[in-house]
Order: C-alpha cells, then structure tokens, then sequence
C-alpha cells in the first residue's frame, strides 16, 4: 500500500521540496518552519497574484512565479527590511507538469538570488484561476521599520527605477493602441512586456532606506494614488513635477507622440519601485547610497504641509487634474 | 478629488482595521506589520481554504472565517507554539457587504478569543471561487518547535478529541446516505455539521505537546494518512486499533448501523485534532496536561520499528487494509 502516489504530497516533494534548502525549513517534511529571531523585528507582509488579474494566462511560468515572490520582496524592500523567507499557497486548476517544473525553476531562482528561502506551502486545487499568495517576512533592526507615516513638511520625494512601463507592457500584451505605436520598435515592446511579467524589486537599497528616508512604500498600484496613501498616511500633502517623473526612453517616446498620457502612467500599477521621502539633510547621504547600490533614485517633487491630495504639476508648471489615481480590484 | 472610495482601500478600512489592534498591525494603513521577536523561534504556516473544496458555498460566512483561521491555528498547536499573529489573502468575487460584514466579525471574534491578533492582508478580486489563504506566526522557545519526526518504537500513539466527525458533517451536508440514517437526531446532525464547519483547533494543549510528545502535528488529511506521514518523517511504523480510536456518539450510532466505515473516518479530512505521539514515561504527565487544559486525548496504539504503513486491527484484533488513507488534491 503506497501513500499518495501521485497527489499534492508528491508534486511537493518533486518541484517544490528541491527549493527549500534553508534549516528553517526542514526540507517542507513537517507542518511548519522556523525562523530564528535573535532580537531584530520580524516584518511580515503579503500579497496574492491571480491570473488573468495581476498576470495573462499564457505569460511564461517562471514569470509568474517571480513576479508572485518579487512583489513581496518590493515591499520588504520599502520597508527596510533583508528578506527572511516566504511561504506560499499555490491554487491550481489541475497539475501541469511542464507549468510547475517551470514555475518552480524561476521560484527557485529568485529566492536564491534575493536570499529569500522558500519555507513552506500549501497546494489546494480550484476550478477557477490559478492564484499564488505569498506570505514573506523580513528582518530590520529592532524599531527600524520604516513606515508609510514619517513624511515630513519639506522632505523631498524619490522614486526609484522608471515609472509606467509595467502599465505599457500590460497594453503592448493585450494589443492596444500603444503596441501600435511601437510596431517598429520590438526591443521597446519587449522591455516594457519584461517590466510588466517581472518587476525588478530594490532590495539592493533596503538599508539607504532604513537609513535616510522618512517614509516609504513601494509603487504597486500606481504612483499617484500610491503617494496618495503615504501623505494621508503621514498627515501631509505633495508637489510633484511630473516632467521630473522618471520614465523608460520608450515610455518618453509614447508620451511624446501622444499614444499615452502621464495619466495612464502615474495611475497604473505594477510598477514596483520605491517611493520614499527622505528630509533635505539626507538626500546626498541617500544619493551616493543609492548610487554605491547601482539603483537609481529621482527626486520628483517635494512634501507640503496641509491634507489636500498630492498636486501634479506639468513641465510649464500648470496644475494637472487626474481623473483616476491608482488601480483599484473593486 | 476623493481617492478610491468604494474600492479595496475603503472594504479594508470597513471591515478589516477594526482587528489590527496590535501594535504590531500598525491599524493596517502600513505595507507590512511587526512581529517582535525576544529570543523565541518564530513559528510560520500556511493553510488556505477554497469555496466548494473546503467549505461550501452557503456556508455562513462566519464559518468560513473561523475555519480560515482556525486550520492554521491547529498546525501551531500540535508545534508546540503559542499564536502571534497572522495576514490574510481574500479572493473576492464581488464586494458583498453582508457576507463581509459577517466574515470579519467572525474573524475578529476568533482572533480575539485565541489571542492571535491580524496583522495584514492582500484582497484581490478573482472571477473564480472565493479562496482565503492565511498564514499564521507563533512563538516556541528557542529549539523547542515539536516536529513530525521524533517519534520512537515504544512511543504511544495519542489522538485529541474525536475522530470522523468533520467528514460526516460534510456529508450530511450533501445529503449521503449518512445524513438518512440521522434523519430522527437534527441535534446530531448539527453537531456534526459543526465540527466540519468550525474546527476546535486545541491551542490549549501547546504547551503539554512541547513538553511531553516526541512528535507532532495536526490531523487535516485523514487520521490514517496523517499517521503515515509522521511515521515516514520519523522512520518508524505504527500498530493501531480503531477500537480505541475515539469517535462521537453520533459517529458511533453510524458506525453500529453500518451506515459509515472506518475506513471513511480514518481517512475522512478535517478532524483538525491533534496526533502526537509520547514516551511511555510520559504518558501520565502528558494525561495530567490535558486534564488541566480539559481536553481529551486517548491512546489508540504504539509506534513500533520498520517503515511499513501503520497497520490498523479491529476490535478482534484482525488486521484492515485501508484503500485510502486521506484527502488529497490532485
């Protein structure tokens, strides 16, 4: 009499047990992990991906399964935090073989790669989507997490990488006018479908951040609407210079000819970068940090004292009305 | 201009914050949450429930939440480890007010009452079946995490409460030939019923695990898989005898009239009790424990040397053969 031959147990045990290497896991054979804490705070967060949602269904699975880590590893980042490990609920209509071989292949990858050990799982069949939640925890010194709070009147805001390009890929993949637009230009297309299938999350710039700015959070749904919550979050209000907004060259290229909107680019999500202030004395101090971690940061504007949401300016230096802020699922 | 306010940010604030009292929740307007950790080892877990896998779809909402919650509290139990806190994925179909009302009120209730307070949480919206994942943290002191390995020939195989319940509530719910045959007891029937829908996860019994069994974990899966797998992990087998396995009155009349086996009690899924095992010169100390937590374990057999599957005799002392062991996805 064999146990379970060919159920959950031994899809576990084929692409996921290979992968959890770390002590604390004890190579997924029992019901929990464990992470030793030895005085540092445990930052716990998570965030789900579901297809046809945050992913298509017939984006690479190696894509998937890094984009369902690194959105956890975007926020351990904004808050500071050196990825401890992560857990994962995996919800599968049915048990593709050569799907999880890859997914588990590019899962196994990134965690390696951001020191992020996979510590346990749970799989449950659905005969809905398939959807990933991921459930990561990091390390900061005690009392050092930085918070969406703490922005201060004066501050600057920085941002991270380029804004909008996961929001184009995401069009460039369901053909809408911006892939038009691109037609003679695939190496763009393909950058831009790249930053929407895997965001690169700033982890390198976890400790510039717990050491110089005020406030933080990462951009995932969108930078307005994002910035939006951390000055309510903070009690404070926002300049910001939308000409200073970093954007990709085929983002500028699509603003240019008009095939998009810096509408669409502040608004639209998946775009995990860091979003932080950082008061007017640090900012050398978080420049040359950022710059010694090869990241690069942006200065966009400034935070203003008063309760009024964020103001966007354009280069002329003209209010700017957006209609939408940020991607919201209800 | 207003920011989302009819979105997830608002069904967040509504029905959520009111839970993250913990200081370490920072009322959820963070992007992550604080465990602080003194020295103790960190226990983490992932359980997941799916709409009509787990639960069924008119299941009352408050059910649904306590069970979410309640199959994690179960695996920190039978790890020796006192609750610390938990985040919360929920795939929504559609933002129903009342069914969330109702969730997180049940939620809120069971967090308050097993001390494991919401520290978090991703809601997403999904055109599939509902599903709640939830990944739970607790505290052990250093290196005393209770595994599924650990168990010894000679040990005594200890099961909490009662075994079968949940699987024939779940069939009196899909009105089998079980339900039929309880059609003059409803009070039965409810008590059934209950025990699939909300699980009696037995946190009170942590600390007489930690101190007294060689290995542990929840029964989820079906008693005689569960078995299987924590002999596996500890590279033993076990004599068992379904006459000492502990069942209701309810399953006992149902055994008597023929209308259940053993085999669909020991191999039904949901018990959430606890199976340990415990040295002989335990036992009576671990017996003292679980009176003084009012809990009731019972002993239904051995651990015994080899790696065969456990063996299960009937009252006359004959060998079965299961055909099944346990649930299992795929």
């Amino acid at each position: 009499m064999t146990h379970d031959p060919s159920g959950e147990d031994s899809l576990i045990a084929r692409y996921f047990k290979p992968l959890a290497t770390d002590p604390g896991a004890f190579g997924l054979v029992d019901d929990a992990a464990i992470i030793p804490a030895d005085g540092d705070d445990i930052v716990v967060k998570t965030d789900a991906i579901v297809e046809g949602v945050h992913y298509l269904p017939d984006d690479p699975p190696d894509t998937i399964a890094r984009k369902a880590l690194r959105v956890n590893l975007s926020d351990l980042a904004a808050k500071g935090a050196v990825p401890a490990g992560f857990v994962l609920t995996l919800a599968l209509r049915e048990k593709d073989e050569a799907w999880l071989a890859a997914f588990a292949r590019g899962l196994g990858e990134d965690a390696a790669a951001f020191g992020c050990p996979l510590l346990g799982g749970d799989t449950v069949s659905t005969p809905g989507p398939v959807m990933i939640s991921i459930a990561a925890w990091g390390r900061v010194p005690k009392g050092r997490m930085v918070h969406r709070f703490g922005a201060d009147s004066g501050d600057r805001v920085m941002v991270t990488g380029t804004i909008g390009d996961a929001t184009l890929g995401l069009r460039m993949l369901t053909g809408r006018a911006e892939a038009a637009a691109l037609a003679d230009d695939p190496a763009a297309r393909e950058m831009l479908i790249g930053r929407y299938r895997v965001p690169q999350p700033r982890n390198a710039l976890a400790a510039a951040v717990r050491d110089f700015a005020s406030a933080s959070m990462d951009v995932s749904d969108g930078l307005a609407g994002d910035l939006a919550k951390l000055c309510a979050a903070s009690g404070v209000s926002a300049d910001i210079e939308l000409s200073h907004v970093p954007t990709s060259p085929a983002a500028t290229r699509l603003l240019s000819s008009g095939a998009t909107s810096w509408e669409s680019l502040v608004s639209g999500g998946d775009d995990y970068e860091i979003l932080c202030t950082v008061p007017a004395a640090q900012c050398e101090a978080f420049r040359a940090a950022a710059n010694a971690a090869d990241i690069a940061v942006t200065d966009i504007g400034a935070i203003v004292a008063g309760t009024n949401t964020p103001r966007f300016r354009d280069g002329q230096g003209r209010p700017i009305t957006l209609r939408r802020l940020s991607f919201s699922h209800f």
